[in-house]
C-alpha cells in the first residue's frame, strides 16, 4: 500500500509466517491468547526484581516487578543492581522524582535533597560508555537493512524487521527490543527506550551510573535516551503504581515537597523470596511465529473497529506480551 | 552516520537551517528559549477549550486546556465541539476511563455505565470516515519522499520532514504533527496521534462519533489509531491532571468503581469566558527557523550530557513548543 514498500521491491525476501491468512480479522490480543504453551518463555527468579511500595492511601498495596535484561546488554549494572538489592540497598529509600511524559526515577538521592547519602555496598562494577551497546551477529547485508514499514522476517534472523527512525533497523531479541546500526566496519545493538523500560540514573560522565537510582519510562519512548542510559529491563508488572503518581514540582520534576515521595519498603531479586512470594511471569517468545503473526497484525490491524491498516508499526507499539502463570 | 542515509543521498536536496553551527552545543530548550517572538503563534481564544475538574483530594485546582486543531483537519468535530461545549453539555460528566499507557476518556457515558444518557445539542454535523484525512498539496514528489532519519526542509516544504514508520513522511504543518502518503493517484495527510493528542470516541462503525466523548493520549503514541479516529486536538496545558489519575479496573480501563471518576465541573470556549480567565498561550511556528533548529536538535542531542547523538527522531518525540504569555 505504501510507496516505498513498492520501491523497494522486498517482497522476495520475506518470510511471513505461515497461516497468517487466518489472521485477517484476529485482533493482536486475540493471537497472543492463542499462542501455544510453547511460545511462552517463563522468566527466570534470579531475573526478576521485585520493589515493593508502601500501601496507597487506601491502603492497597504496591508491587513493581522487573524483568532485568540478559545478556549481552548491560550486564555490569544488571549484576550491581543484584547486589544493591541482596544488601538491602533500597529499603527505607523513595520514588525521587516523577515527570510527565518521561520518567518516574527512584534510589540514591541526589546530593542536596535533604536525604542522607548511604554508602552502596563493596564491589560494584564500574561500567562506561562502551558498555551501553553490544556487537551484533553478521547477519545482515545492506541489501536487508532497508527494511520495510510492515514487521518482516529477513533471512535467518528469527524475529521480525522494522523500519526505525533512530536505528539501521529495528528487531526483537530473546523478548527484547532492540535497535542497530549496521555499517561497513562497525555493527552494534542496542535495547531501545520503550514505555517501562528501566534504566541507570547517571550524572554528565557516563561513567557514573552505577546502578543505585534507576527510572521507568512512563511516556512516549525517549529514544534520544538510547545509548546515552545503561538500559537494564522493564516493568512487567506494576507500572500503573509509578505512572499514575503525582508529578513532581521541583526542577526536572523531583518532588519539591518530601512527604509527595512514595517510599520504597523493599527490594528483592524474585531468587531471594520464599516461592510462596514469587510472582511467575512469562513472555511471548520473540523468535515464535505467535510472535510474528502478533507483531504483523499490531501493524495491520484487521478487527473489527478499523477502517484504515497502518501497514508499520514503530518497535514500541509491538510490546512483548507478558503473562501471570499458576506457580508450577 | 546512519548507513542509510548515505545509500539514499539525499545530501543536495537537504536545506538545513541557517546559522545551525553555533547549535553545535545548545539543548532543545536553549533553542525554544532563545527564540524571536516573531516565531510564536498566539493561539485564538476560539480554538482553546478549557475543561475544570473538581478540585484534588487536597484541594487543588485541575484545568486542563486543549488547542482544537485547524483546517483542514477534523473541522466537522471541531464544530461540534464548539456546540457541545456552548451547550454546557460536559457540565457534570466526568472522566470515566483511564487506560495505562493509552487514553484518559471523558464525556458521554456508553450505556450501561449507570449515568443517564443527556441528549446531545440539535445540529450537530455527522462526519464520516473519509473526513479522518485531508488531501495534501502536491507539493512532493518520489524522490523526494526517500526522506532521511535526520529533520530536513525539502523544497518548497517549510517544516522539517521526518522517516515516519505509519507513512510515507511525517511533517509539521501550522502547529500540528502531520503523517501523509504520497502515491501515483493519492496525496493525503493526517495529524498524528501524539501524546497530549485529543479524538473522538465512536463505537464500530467509523460514522458514529459526534464529538461527544473525547479521550487524550496519555501513554506512547498509539499511532495505529491514526485514520481510524478523528484527531480535533491536543492538550496544551493539564495533561497531568488526566495522565496522573488512578487506573481504571473495569473492562478496557473504564472505572468499575463510579466513586473513582473525576467530576467534570465545566467545559468552556476559551473566547466565551471573561477575559480575565482565558488562557494565554502560544505555540512556536513550526514553518519557523526556530522549529528547524529545535528539530534538529531533538533528533541530534549535543548538549552535555549525551554521548551518542541518535541521528534521527520520530515525529512524537519532536513536540511543537508551547508557552504561557501574559495577556496582552
Amino acid at each position: 500500500m505504501m510507496l516505498r514498500q513498492g520501491a523497494l521491491a522486498l517482497a522476495a525476501l520475506a518470510l511471513t509466517a505461515p497461516g497468517m491468512a487466518q489472521d485477517a480479522v484476529r485482533s493482536p490480543d486475540q493471537i497472543v491468547a492463542a499462542a501455544p504453551a510453547r511460545d511462552w518463555v517463563t522468566i527466570a527468579p534470579q531475573d526478576l526484581l521485585v520493589m515493593t511500595l508502601a500501601p496507597d492511601a487506601e491502603g492497597n498495596p504496591r508491587k513493581v516487578v522487573i524483568q532485568l535484561i540478559g545478556a549481552p546488554f548491560s550486564q555490569g549494572w544488571v549484576d550491581n543492581i543484584r547486589t544493591l538489592a541482596r544488601d538491602h540497598y533500597w529499603d527505607g529509600m523513595a520514588i525521587l522524582r516523577v515527570q510527565d511524559n518521561y520518567v518516574a526515577q527512584w534510589g540514591q538521592p541526589d546530593p542536596g535533597m535533604g536525604i542522607a547519602e548511604k554508602p552502596v555496598p563493596e564491589g560494584l562494577k564500574r561500567m562506561s560508555d562502551a558498555d551501553y551497546t553490544a556487537g551484533s551477529p553478521n547477519w545482515l547485508t545492506s541489501s536487508t537493512l532497508r527494511a520495510t514499514k510492515e514487521p518482516q522476517v529477513i533471512g535467518d534472523w528469527p524475529a521480525p524487521m522494522l523500519t526505525d527512525p533512530y536505528g539501521d533497523y529495528a528487531t526483537f531479541r530473546e523478548g527484547w527490543p532492540i535497535a542497530g546500526i549496521q555499517q561497513m566496519h562497525i555493527a552494534r545493538q542496542w535495547p531501545v527506550h520503550c514505555y517501562g523500560m528501566v534504566g541507570v540514573g547517571r550524572g554528565n560522565p557516563p561513567d557514573t551510573g552505577d546502578g543505585s537510582q534507576l527510572y521507568a519510562v512512563i511516556g512516549h519512548a525517549p529514544r534520544h535516551l538510547d545509548r546515552n542510559l545503561a538500559v537494564v529491563g522493564r516493568v512487567v508488572e506494576g507500572i500503573e503504581h509509578l505512572s499514575s503518581l503525582p508529578r513532581g514540582k521541583g526542577p526536572a520534576s523531583y518532588y519539591a515537597d518530601p512527604a509527595k515521595r512514595v517510599p520504597i519498603l523493599s527490594v528483592r531479586i524474585a531468587a531471594d523470596l520464599p516461592e510462596s512470594e514469587r510472582p511467575h511471569l512469562q513472555y511471548l517468545s520473540t523468535e515464535s511465529e505467535s510472535f510474528a503473526r502478533y507483531a504483523d497484525a499490531r501493524a495491520n490491524r484487521r478487527d473489527p473497529f478499523f477502517v484504515a491498516s497502518a501497514g508499520g508499526a514503530d518497535i514500541c507499539n509491538i510490546p512483548v506480551p507478558i503473562r501471570a502463570v499458576a506457580a508450577e
